[in-house]
């Protein structure tokens, strides 16, 4: 996986995800790796980006709000959104995006 | 600055960087800092959240397209950005987006 997606051209969609974390690490590697997996086999899936240090971003790209939609309503997916609120995250800000431009070196 | 931007009710623009650097750091680190205090100063700027590990993700968010056009404009930003794609930066992709919807823990 590039650590910069290769997304088509706009206009697609964003899900930008920022995150601090607990102290907590149980069940969360094993958990953000397979919701990785899943999300690449989802409709309308087109790629993620991530980074952390202090403050993590992690930004999953999709072409359309209703492939974002499903998404966020996959079973195992809101299993794992649970255990974020519950034990991993301290603190998050979740915002949907439309990207309209897009240009690269 | 909190490390999660607080940025008012959507909606209103994210400009999302995503680079990978070369291994060149002159100038770099007061740039970065420079840049960042230059932005806020700017009309429309709304908020900041970056991380680095590999991959770096930067992320501005404005109130709207044209305060964004302003600050690419800007003269000392544009002398960063040829610094930028002539010393620090391998690859990058740029993608201006509309922040829709938001939701926080």
């Amino acid at each position: 996986m590039p650590l910069i997606a290769e997304t088509p051209k706009a206009p697609y969609y964003a899900v930008i995800f920022t995150s601090l974390r607990t102290e907590v690490d149980e069940g969360y590697g094993d958990t953000a790796l397979r919701m990785l997996e899943l999300a690449e086999e989802q409709p309308g899936y087109l790629g993620y980006e991530s980074a952390r240090d202090g403050v993590g971003i992690t930004i999953s790209y999709w072409s359309d709000l209703d492939a974002i939609k499903s998404w966020k309503k996959q079973a195992e997916h809101r299993e794992a959104q649970r255990l974020g609120r519950e034990k991993w995250y301290s603190a998050f800000t979740i915002r949907i995006a439309k990207v309209e431009r897009a240009y690269s070196l």
